[in-house]
């Protein structure tokens, strides 16, 4: 067998899901001359048409007939919809294809794929980049170099499925990273999901009180940009996140809960200390953050 | 009587607090020929050697030396010592001078010097610049460039003192909005300071859970980043700032804690509808944000 292309600039690829992250590995793709012809899926009409008048694909497919054209099977669909979704293109992908997806969350896909007869034709990626935009027009050039990409259960996959992920993400400029599964979701939850929910909710924090004071925005400026720039990310992309990533995400959030009220006691109590030293220790951060 | 200067670039400035703020002020009247000399002083010898080695003030001096030099007078101490600091500079000011401060909160201030002598030659200022460095290291050029600086109490300095305020301010491109006291301050606890307490307590929030898991930042990503930017700041300024505006704070934190429950408990019950409603809502920041 002589497995996945390795040649990949005659390759043939289906995106399914020509939003952000489809649409904007597709010009990646086609940025680095990774690919041969492009092939979009999208549940929406819309969606479709406009990838299609930006470029982002060569062709808007039916989902059926994407699958037996293309060599690479890309799903970039929201992160519920993928376990049930990749069963249903490995159920009609042969042992010549690759399957992979692009989700925020892999424990309950890897465990959707597990015992499928084609399991090893699936690699499982998180590339660790986004931002608040959604939707083809959100698509860009330059995603995803220099951030990290997350392969989970590598051993799993096919050996030549793994080597055309990892020469793609080579040429994107993204090193691969290797993480089980629940590893995986839980680490998102600290540094992904959680970042989410505080900016929705100092948004809603603000908005609420913009009700009575008008100007309040007057004063907005580069810290509170930096802050609520996440409040602006689809409900379609994260309500699914955010509960199929719920036991995490609720021991994250409960900690993140615990800290603030910290820091409103010492704010009560007029400790300055406590507060100089929480905020030397919040500093440490620094190491992480460069 | 003639008033402050007219001619700028003639003008000797004193810059009291040669950090970030006072540092960058410095660098921008220069860049942009406003100053003639420019005089420096600093409760750290440290810093005060930093500042004359970069170049951001031409002489370190004693703080009446500077005084009695200088045209205009620019406090950028933390803020806590502003008010203290007004009324001994002001308590040497002639009437050709102007005193005008840079601090993030402004009812103490402007209450401390509200019945002195030479109250009309102070203007209370408040450019919305700022980064999460600190000290003469962290000036910048280019700061304060399309940013608001709000002004309290107009009518109670001196027209010339407001318009050599304004020529400045103008000569940067940062648009002047007036503000009462008060209002500025909850407005700043609204937009700047609660963005600061949420991030140094997500930043602890993940530090803490660090220690169980060593690789939980090899997905740091850009939203992280974003987020949890500002948890680098000084505890030297962000105390003061958080304890003399604890009424305004307490009120926001509060709020902001309440939004995070409404939301735990969603994610709780499964509410995927509740959870897109408040994200739909938390969208409206891009009115506010473009």
């Amino acid at each position: 067998m002589r497995g996945a292309m390795e040649r990949t600039e005659k390759m043939t690829v289906l995106i399914v899901g020509v939003g952000l992250i489809g649409g904007s590995f597709a010009v990646a793709l086609r940025d680095r001359a990774l690919a041969g012809e492009i092939l979009g899926v999208d549940a929406s009409a819309e969606h479709g048409a406009e990838a299609l008048a930006r470029g982002l694909v060569d062709r808007m497919v039916a989902l059926e007939e994407g699958i037996a054209r293309a060599d690479l099977v890309v799903l970039a669909t929201p992160a519920d919809t993928l376990p049930r979704l990749a069963v249903q293109v490995l159920d009609r992908a042969t042992d010549r294809q690759v399957v992979m997806d692009m989700g925020s969350l892999k424990a309950e896909l890897c465990a959707a794929v597990a015992g499928h007869v084609r399991r090893s034709r699936f690699v499982a990626v998180h590339p660790m980049w986004g931002t608040e935009h959604s939707g083809p027009a959100a698509a860009e050039h330059g995603a995803f170099a220099g951030r990290i990409a997350v392969v989970c259960e590598r051993g799993r996959s096919a050996p030549d499925a793994v080597r055309l992920v990892e020469r793609i993400f080579a040429a994107l400029g993204a090193p691969i990273v290797e993480m089980e599964p629940e590893a995986h979701d839980r680490h998102a939850a600290y540094v992904s999901h959680i970042s989410h929910v505080t900016s929705f909710a100092l948004a809603l924090t603000v908005l609420e009180k913009e009700r009575e004071e008008r100007r309040i925005f007057d004063l907005a400026g580069g810290g509170f940009e930096s802050t609520v720039r996440l409040a602006k990310s689809a409900a379609s992309t994260w309500v699914p996140i955010l509960l199929h990533n719920k036991t995490n995400l609720l021991d994250v959030l409960g900690e993140h809960i615990r800290q603030l009220e910290r820091m409103r006691r010492m704010i009560e109590c007029d400790d300055a200390e406590g507060l100089a030293e929480a905020m030397r220790r919040a500093n440490e951060i620094r190491r992480i953050l460069h």
